[in-house]
């Protein structure tokens, strides 16, 4: 397509970098897509010149898939929610990178979900995919909760029940816990009948790797098997609790994001389920909106 | 030293390869030291490359220390007792070393600890230092149990104290916990004041990182810190429970070894502590009984 651009038709690019991949995604003034890209992992944290490459291959792609030149770049204003630009020392260097763009804003993934999950709306989200999280906009000011990583925390998490479940099948290998459905599916899944089999398989892996479990975990929990049932109940638990939290600086809307959002939701209290509202729009139109947000501010 | 060697006087070098150093000893006929040497890490789960150059370059250092020239390990029967070689891949790899002694005889980093433990005889050892694991040898029987890596267990370890204390102050940050004299010292100890900063200290690290707070842990116990109290008795509950399923195969005698052995031991329950014998030889001394009885039936 060309493109003849008006402050009024400004074409907006928004961006969502992550641990696993990094999607882009052109937007009319009107929040059409017109065109979308999708390159690896853009995650300042673990490396800030595959966190540029991934922002960079996206946007061609998305470019390619709008049927615009490479050089259009330079009419795009660039909305980036990136994971690990709540450290001010990435948050910086991002901002001080060449980009190809007229203009870019930067703030966290986080911050884009939850204005994608209210459609440019305030309120509250929590993610649980590999990870968990929970994030707060309310008046302005921010609240970030969990999200600690893998080793650390993110309870509740795909990872976090991956790994519960692997432990419970080692201490039932050792003699200290009970066979049950869970411990015999996690056996079966990787093929194996020791707990060095486990421990081959799971040792030094990534939480992407704990993650491929829990669905597993959850579907025993759901054929009441007790083991399973205990562990969804106390990563649901503090699920809740974290909510609970956010609703503290009362959110007008809140949403969940996540693989685990849907699953998860039963296990849920029902003071947070009753508030649960669905996700709007995704995250790179959230980060378009914060860009638009931004940019308007600027020229007026 | 000159070395004329007959098989009675016939020398030994004892070798005991870990996560994170390799000790090599030359022992005389009457266990005296000779000499000794000390190098990197020698874990073959790890690389390969680098456990035979630690275990060379170990010995290169005790064939120094003795006065001995490099060409006299030609002459040395090796005992090597290292960490990885139950998978069983891993110990055919390091059997097919082309290595520079007489003879080599390798068996588990636990097994040679246990023989050592109890000069040669039968026992029981656990292991509690960075890691955590439990080990028995009795009628010739061995049973490992734990020890499945810092991320999927190694309750009662050094790094499940500190990964545990820092969970603590996390879920403190968040809101979600009191504030305790170990939720502050563990802050003062990295010098920061937000969840933020306690995750840039420790995400990603190694084991070795965390376990470098166990100490921390086990004062704020002593000082009646609840949080502390509650993450210490459930680690040594962890240990107590190895060493009773231990003990249910008869073990002549019980040693705990490693860094928090001895702190540890007043939080084990009395049933244990009872059973509790000081080790009598160190883990290269393991290695070389090992290599001496295998030696010995070799000969005979």
């Amino acid at each position: 397509m060309k493109v003849n651009q008006t402050k009024e038709n400004q074409l907006f690019i928004g961006i969502d970098g992550g641990g696993s991949k990094c999607r882009a995604t052109i937007y009319s003034a009107e929040d059409g897509v017109i065109g979308t890209g999708v390159a690896g992992r853009a995650n300042p944290l673990h490396g800030l010149s595959q966190t540029f490459e991934s922002i960079q291959l996206s946007t061609e792609l998305a470019l390619k898939d709008a049927g615009m030149s490479l050089g259009d770049s330079k009419g795009l204003v660039a909305g980036l929610g990136l994971a690990g630009v709540n450290v001010p020392r990435l948050y910086q260097d991002v901002v001080n990178w060449e980009h190809p763009f007229a203009d870019m804003y930067v703030t966290s993934d986080l911050h884009t979900a939850c204005i994608g999950a209210h459609k440019g709306g305030e309120g509250a989200v929590i993610i649980t995919g590999t990870g968990s999280c929970g994030y707060a906009n309310v008046d302005g000011e921010h609240i970030s909760l969990g999200g600690h990583g893998f080793a650390l925390g993110d309870k509740g998490s795909g990872a976090w029940l991956g790994l519960k479940a692997a432990e419970q099948s080692l201490l039932h290998l050792d003699g200290f816990a009970e066979k049950t459905i869970l411990t015999e599916q996690l056996m079966n899944h990787f093929k194996v009948n020791s707990a060095l089999g486990i421990v081959e398989h799971l040792a030094g892996k990534s939480s992407s790797v704990y993650a491929t479990l829990a669905r597993m975990v959850l579907e025993c929990a759901n054929q009441q098997d007790e083991v399973a049932q205990a562990i969804v109940k106390e990563g649901a638990a503090y699920i809740s609790e974290l909510a609970r939290k956010l609703f503290e600086i009362n959110p007008p809307r809140f949403s969940m994001i996540g693989g685990l959002a849907e699953p998860l939701a039963p296990w849920l209290g029902k003071d947070v389920i009753a508030k649960l509202s669905p996700t709007l729009a995704p995250p790179e139109l959230g980060a378009t909106y914060f860009a638009r947000q931004q940019f308007g501010s600027k020229v007026n």
